[in-house]
């Protein structure tokens, strides 16, 4: 009998076709976040129970565009860079669980599968989408990193523009915001293949980076912009009021989580 | 406290954000099946105990690409149409259960996000690929279904083509070919989110659809390449035999399968 | 010496590297058509001299969806279908020269290179853009073309919705529409590679089909809708009045056009 | 009547839906260069007339993958970035004209169609295609521009690989390679749109950059594959003797070029 490899779909003898290698997973990137405060209700209904809102700045919403290089602990897809790059825009809202405070991702949009599929694992709620940021560049017309520098983000997914920001870098930062500042707090839900049947996985677990190193943030101001679509709800996180926005390149590693709670079935 | 809604993730207050609603869902579409024969022991290293081999024709393999136009019950995609067609290309072999035989798709791979979905949910090992299949046509240039008519097919991944066919038609046929005639028997197989710990998920599952029209069905033969790549294992199911080629338009409703076995965590 | 072979870019030795053969393409395609009324003012800003505008009807628009398989006369591009599917949305006016009616396409957006290439030796203005339009079908829950079948269009380019429709058959139809039923008058311009020293090619010139087959066409009603876009005026062609909307499937072939006047440099 | 705008189609009374705007071009970039010896004669097949062998090292290729951001005088496009980045992989060799060496550009592929449009005014012979090349990075698994560091590059078109490519750096050097350096000899042909009737636009035209800068050149070397491809002949060029890698990042102007001669009709 057969012993199938691979740490996700499609597992084979060897495991070399699955979707995605175990972790660790090391990722090289940059981070352009916008901070804003919208309805507290708004981000409440998106918080599954236990959760309850935080404690404090309840409604503070970030929106985050990220443009990586990522791979498993061979390295080999960084030499094969379609394996390798892939852009993300999402949204971070904050949490509280046991009177601890959480960051969670409650909307995100990526453009490879295996960013999909490490998702799916991480409890990150992913979907397709077309996501582009300036790069900063030594040379030429594009922006170094530096105050006045300006950043342009988008994201659309089928084909329609949800989200446009242009930032604009206005000094040194002691922080990269604080909306995800926090261990993540997600859910791992899986619906019953029989229909009406309610999860047959439905846990609640906690993760962040195993390791972390970053370059200076920077912090300045956005002109953020959130269109409807309709099947997005994005724009339900209406903007009430700026906080600012971030700019950093970091490099992180992710290694595993925590299972925090489990609904039996 | 909030009650989230929605079938898959993201979930929301009102469910409109999901990624997949819950089913049914329909399909119409064109289907194109190459039929071969490979080393049953490249079958059999494909399927987790409990499967086996099926006892007739073990080595038998099905190439299918598939073009869809899918939907909910709703089917307010259609009109959308960025939001209901997709493409497809997928491997059924059959395996055997408690002595009944089972089609089980070991490779699929699809062109959009809510495929990706999908075949999560359905067991289906489901990757992003680039796929092209020929379409019938009744003016100009394109082939009509008819004697002597000819379709290419070509699936590629990561800037790779993996396989490409050309079917020519001959007749009339009474099937669409027989490896993938039977109930699928998929695994869902979800890992642990610490670190070294194994499945919290890992289902056998059986599923079907639950209705079906279909035209008449076209036998052919194909010209069938598979190539090799670093990580995709296609190739490893090398054609020793072809057995044949079919054409067939179909319309199909799935709506949900059985749990044959679970392994308790 | 060398002789370059080639129709188009990159010519050479053998010419089977070039972009696109030499005419006659050869096209099969299903076209929804969408026509109303604009101001004719709007109209009259896109036809440069001496093109006037139509004596009868002068603000009519169609906005044409088409989803198409093209090949050049060896027909070879068939069995690999990724270089004969393209899908196109084009705006079509109509203008008089020197007494007679033609048609001209102001706006197009296409989803391939090869349709840039032909499309540029042709005089279209084109685009790259993302296009879907509903595909009929004869099983499940696509439409047949019917009465009462209802078909969704959209245009996107630069991650932005630029149009929608959706379009629903009324009753079988003795025309495919009126706008777009002229020989096509364009141009073809082309910059000195010298900065400001105006064209050094500046052609108007006339093509239409060299063949034509086509099914019946149907007649139905429409709901459009443009959006504005940053690098985009299609959305200037507002919408006055609806005519009409129609469906048809069609196989052409275009074999080259005919000069009418060329402005000497 | 109307006086239409735009540097090129579609061409309005406004001149904002022109696909490209007119010169000067803005690029900020990074080049990864891989030179290598093949055949002269295959060289020498590419070159129209007047067009020569290099003197010296004839049969000197170099395939460079370039990742870029471009923009017009105005600049608007670096904040809206999906109307700014692109990619490219491109065949350069040199040949001489009237006792002078140029660089010379023989395949081309990009991935937007803005660069599809200066390449054509340029005289490139633009396909699009899909390409890959590792981005350096300051932090995490993707590399520093140093020694030792290793960076991949690929190239596809039409759902095929044609190239790939692994660089390692190994010091720094006092040129980016030499096939690339001279001034480009490109020729921009327009065949009549009468069926058989030859070139209504002939010309040899020469264009380099209007003003560059750059930071330090690092030299290394490749490892390279080129891959046959029906509708491609970048592997006739095939590799007869390395020469060296390299990489370097780029801030380039682009303004207009210079008529060399022109073929009368």
């Amino acid at each position: 009998m057969t012993a199938l490899s691979g740490f996700f779909p499609p597992k084979t003898a060897s495991g070399a076709s699955a979707l995605i290698p175990s972790p660790p997973w090391l990722y090289s990137g940059d981070l352009l976040t916008v901070e804003y405060r919208t309805d507290p209700a708004r981000v409440r209904e998106l918080l599954p129970e236990p959760l309850g809102l935080a404690e404090e700045d309840p409604g503070a919403v970030a929106l985050i565009w990220a443009d990586w290089q990522s791979c498993s602990s061979g390295r080999d897809e960084l030499l094969d860079p379609v394996r390798a790059q892939y852009k993300e825009a999402f949204v971070v809202v904050r949490c509280s669980y046991k009177g601890r405070t959480y960051s969670r991702c409650v909307y995100i949009w990526v453009d490879k599968d295996f960013a999909i599929a490490r998702g799916l694992h991480q409890g990150y709620p992913k979907k397709l989408g077309s996501i582009h940021q300036t790069r900063p560049h030594p040379f030429g017309p594009a922006p170094r990193i530096e105050a006045g520098a300006r950043f342009g983000a988008t994201l659309a997914a089928a084909d329609r523009r949800l989200a446009e920001a242009v930032v604009t870098l206005r000094e040194p930062s002691e922080t990269n915001g604080f909306v995800n500042g926090h261990p993540m707090a997600h859910n791992r839900w899986v619906p019953s293949i029989e229909k009406g049947k309610g999860l047959v996985l439905d846990e609640l677990i906690e993760s962040g980076g195993a390791s972390f190193e970053g370059g200076k943030s920077w912090r300045g101001d956005a002109d953020l912009t959130l269109f409807d679509a309709p099947t997005e709800e994005l724009s339900r996180l209406e903007i009430r009021e700026p906080i600012a926005a971030y700019y950093r390149q970091v490099g992180v590693v992710w290694d595993g989580g925590r299972l925090l709670e489990s609904a039996a079935q």
